[in-house]
């Protein structure tokens, strides 16, 4: 095992809490336990494709009392431009892996830690193997895909500030009887909305992971009325397509789509089924900003400490995960391969049914 | 004075944290203070527009541990249907204060207290004179704009929930070198964007009190670029125009407007302008359903108690008030004519330019 | 397997966070999905031993908005007076064990589920053996010392509020150039001050399962001193002893011992060994009462909904358990005699330890 | 007036959140408003006092989006010697006010800002005029006595942590059957006790300012039982004697007094009286340290903009101050003159006593 001097570390993708509680259980066990010396890459990979590179020194003097508790990474990142199929001005894309490597080289690293996704683990991945770069990946998102590990850092906060929306909708859905549409988070994985939607009392949820009828919501909601409820919650995935398949684009300011999102859809098929008054919250970029819960804050002082053992050990091309209890690694390429959409058989499931809720489905 | 026996209460408007409080107070007060008894009138004026009328009893075993820190109302409310001037399924509209006042006097009440904003308690005011109900007043509106009280319940929590909102987006804001633009309530003035703007750390506070330029806005942005920050946040009261004056209407599910809010468009006129990436959070009915702060619980534990002091004195068309840390009570009419918005001469106003936040103007 | 149409749930041990969840998720499960009655038993075994016994049944009118979200059992729950050594006021202890169980004949239950610790677990399955009662466990605990279940509810809680409140000591610990204690709960264990000392950033916890010398606790300090660091925060597990393996029981109103707790022991010992200024805070009850985190919530769900289909499936005898992403059961004889304490060599000290925090022994 | 070119900050007391929001404010103000210089003072009148002293310029690029959300104070403040009346480590005591002001002066600095409490800034006034320096006071302390403004910075927070204490307290109450005591902070005035009493639904408050029998609270308690109600939540301020009026010292880590603190002898008192099982707990250092509310740093906010232009406009020996919405200056002698406690008349007092909560007199 080659000898390590001097590692860098970068975030990527999407931004989540938790990412700087990792960053800082990186350079506390680098420095303090090794006495390395760590260099933090800004901008994730458009920090090595910068010329002169992004990139500074991180030493414990940057910890302030609340860093540990600041969402975001203090680096940034990029969740946009795969160094692969890189999107120039006139729409084309071209190969920019290349200059990323020789970035990475300029800045005399004996290895790299990447936090990311697994679209983000994937493209790490794929530059490591074509610059020979030692890599270890440690995996972040707040949609909680990431495959091979019970957790991910980002998760457990952006359930809460979902779960947390939940509940102060309820108030205001019961004073006015209205029909509440929440919706949240996961770009293609139910995750947010199945655990977010059972701690916070939804009545119904809708995953992509689960087809749905319009009918069946609108039975749920009926049934309620029945039994005396004047309200509903109601939580959606904005992965969530129309009940035709067709997705729904999040829509973007002046875009000109008929809908802001999935929940919008969603609400007005409800108004027109059951008479309901119904109201829409897209919470949005709310949910990576929370400050890190204590298990985010927790599991990336984890995985930021295991990550630097692993260098130590010159075990490479690993991904650190959670599992039973305990900090593992796995290879990095089946992580990535294992994608984890919510489990229709799984026990969240079974416990969404078992508490009456509906999922759009019977 | 008349004797009583027996009050009644409804809450009226829009719902926000702190209503319960005051039924909760206005019970206490009532029952343990005077010995009376209390009308819960469910849905406001609907309630009492309703055959049989809608109404039930209320005493102290109500009010378990958790009933002070619930946003909403129990009662329920309407934010729909002034009995004046009442909608119809085919669009017209005619007057059911009749009806209304009939069914109050049907319910053998000596008093009503009303918790409402501006606009409910000019209806209530008039139904009272109409039907000869003595009435009291009891101010609240997350907008903060009823006049002749320094403070309304639910106004504080609404300004918590925004403040906190702005806490999430810095992070997320930073992490991906963003302009944030949060669109907060203030149907028609910009209290609540003035003051979380403030408390949050916004750059940019747009509201209708002050008429904007883009250019103005979009040069803080660049100016802030050139002081070396990447990101900007951006809060914009709901009420705030188009630079042209045009109002734009929230968007509901499928009403083919072009934007979804004055956020959307804020955010697009910036994206223009200074070719920033601009993403929109709509902070919506979070802002109603926050867990009530203590001040609104305090403040309306002290509107509860004096309302029905007031009914105790004989005292009415008056609305309870709070002034320089005294509880006071006003003439209804006074508190329905001064309708309060921000000053823009006022130490808030000043306080945010004072901190270099644009407020667009200059 | 017997016909069910009729079973028991009662909450036993010290409440915690969580339990009015699983509460509701008996019921819903048991109602809805089976058809069966549930019949909610007050203040765990003092209820059975009552006469007449206090119980009362349960169904899904009782589940408002805010249940999911309350701490606390509705059930109440006894943490004096096990049934086989039950304390007489005169000091003396007698077996009431036969009246339990009568008491729960005297309901007609087909079976009971009991949502305890590890001492309530053994002695309900003591119970439930002696009087031939089916049983089902589900594990609740702050301490999470329950074996063979990865979670128990009501943990997740305590370390959130514990975390919250080293949040809160670090700000007034630099403002003022203090060592701040935080003596936080855990009978015998210290996963509640490992955790929530890692994710509040503490530079120091003692915990009971590894030994410490005060003079490795004092030079922690030194160093940070020397560092330039002016503060340090201190977590301290209430089951800590002296350094000479003294107990410290927690100090009761007018008890006469000298210290109030072990944190204030430490702080001493620190103020002799360092000179530096100390303050003690001990979290208490306030660990026990948190509004229940989202994973709490989740857990408590899962755990009710399973433990009523175990039921249905005529298993006994068994504990319901997280393990791997998945609910499964154990039996409860074994998770019972699994008590988990903090592993010294496991991921979270480890984890401590490449932080560079304090445990006292080196 | 003198020309002003560089002016100095300090933060003085028991620290208290908003502090930071207060220093970023004045920062901002003086360097973008008026083109000044700002030197933060470290440790209040300590770092004056020090050889050399302990001082830093201050500029904009401290101010990362976390700063103003931070409790505590970065200039660091101290509560312990007063420079004219210095405990030495023999005990004697000296005057060292000549050193203070010869270290200010040593700064070259053009007028000062003090954030204090009364006592604090009672002794900055003394300071200022014995050694002719421009002086403008901003009021900060979480007891909330500070006369002629409405507001003082750290109140609201210290009222929000001990509100949401007793959110805490009572499921753990209500699920043991037992008598939970909070014992908040006050060293002279029951402010908080009284405004957090009410928010968070205590039944019984003991403020100094009303003297109390324990038969009063015992007979309350009992009340409560015969209603039906199986707990109860007292709060108490520190400052609250024995019934005989005999102070009850904080108890220290070995300091060998009785009672950890009034709490503990109120709580042993009822347990007396009445049988119940009582639980005390001290919220301490908690009360300080809070995430400032959005009124604390709107506050601070206001204040520190205000307190440079106080100085523009060469109004020395001021204070600024809140009333009626507005934000004014007085005369700092008048408000170290005018220290307020609960008025027994009051509006705050009444709504307790409306809302049958006991008060000990009666």
């Amino acid at each position: 095992m080659a000898s390590i001097g001097r590692i860098g570390i970068l975030t990527s993708g999407g931004d989540c809490a938790g990412l700087n509680a990792v960053i800082r259980a990186v350079v506390h066990r680098a420095v303090e336990g090794y006495g390395w010396e760590v260099v933090g890459i800004h901008q994730g990979t458009a920090g090595l494709m910068a010329r002169p590179v992004e990139a500074e020194p991180l030493d414990l003097s940057l910890f302030t009392g609340a860093f540990l508790r600041m969402a975001g990474t203090i680096l940034g990142t990029t969740s946009e431009g795969d160094p692969f199929d890189f999107p120039l001005p006139d729409g084309s894309r071209i190969d920019r892996s290349d200059e990323v490597v020789e970035g990475y080289r300029s800045l005399g690293l004996d290895a790299l830690i990447g936090v990311g996704g697994d679209g983000s683990l994937a493209i790490l991945r794929r530059l490591a193997r074509q610059g020979g770069i030692d890599f270890v990946g440690i995996p972040k998102t707040i949609d909680n895909d990431v495959g091979l590990t019970e957790v991910s850092v980002g998760y457990a906060t952006a359930v809460w500030v979902a779960t947390e929306a939940l509940d102060r909708l309820m108030p205001t859905a019961a004073s006015h009887s209205r029909v509440m549409v929440l919706e949240v988070m996961g770009r293609d994985a139910g995750h947010i909305a199945l655990a977010a939607g059972i701690s916070g009392g939804a009545d119904i949820i809708l995953i992509p992971e689960i087809p749905y009828r319009m009918e069946a919501v609108a039975g749920k909601i009926e049934e309620l009325k029945e039994r005396g409820r004047n309200f509903a919650l109601v939580v959606v995935a904005e992965a969530v397509r129309t009940e035709s398949g067709v997705p729904i684009t999040r829509r973007r300011a002046g875009s000109g789509s008929r809908y802001g999102g999935i929940g919008y859809y969603v609400a007005e098929r409800i108004a027109e089924l059951t008479g309901a008054k119904t109201r829409v919250t897209v919470l949005g970029h709310l949910q990576r900003g929370g400050m890190p819960t204590p298990r985010d804050r927790l599991m990336a002082s984890v995985f930021g400490v295991y990550a630097v053992d692993l260098i130590a050990a010159g075990r490479f091309d690993r991904m650190v995960a959670w599992s039973a209890r305990q900090v593992v690694d796995v290879p990095l390429a089946d992580a990535i391969a294992s994608y984890r959409a919510v489990d229709p058989a799984g026990p969240l499931v079974h416990t969404a049914r078992g508490l009456g809720i509906c999922l759009g489905d019977l």
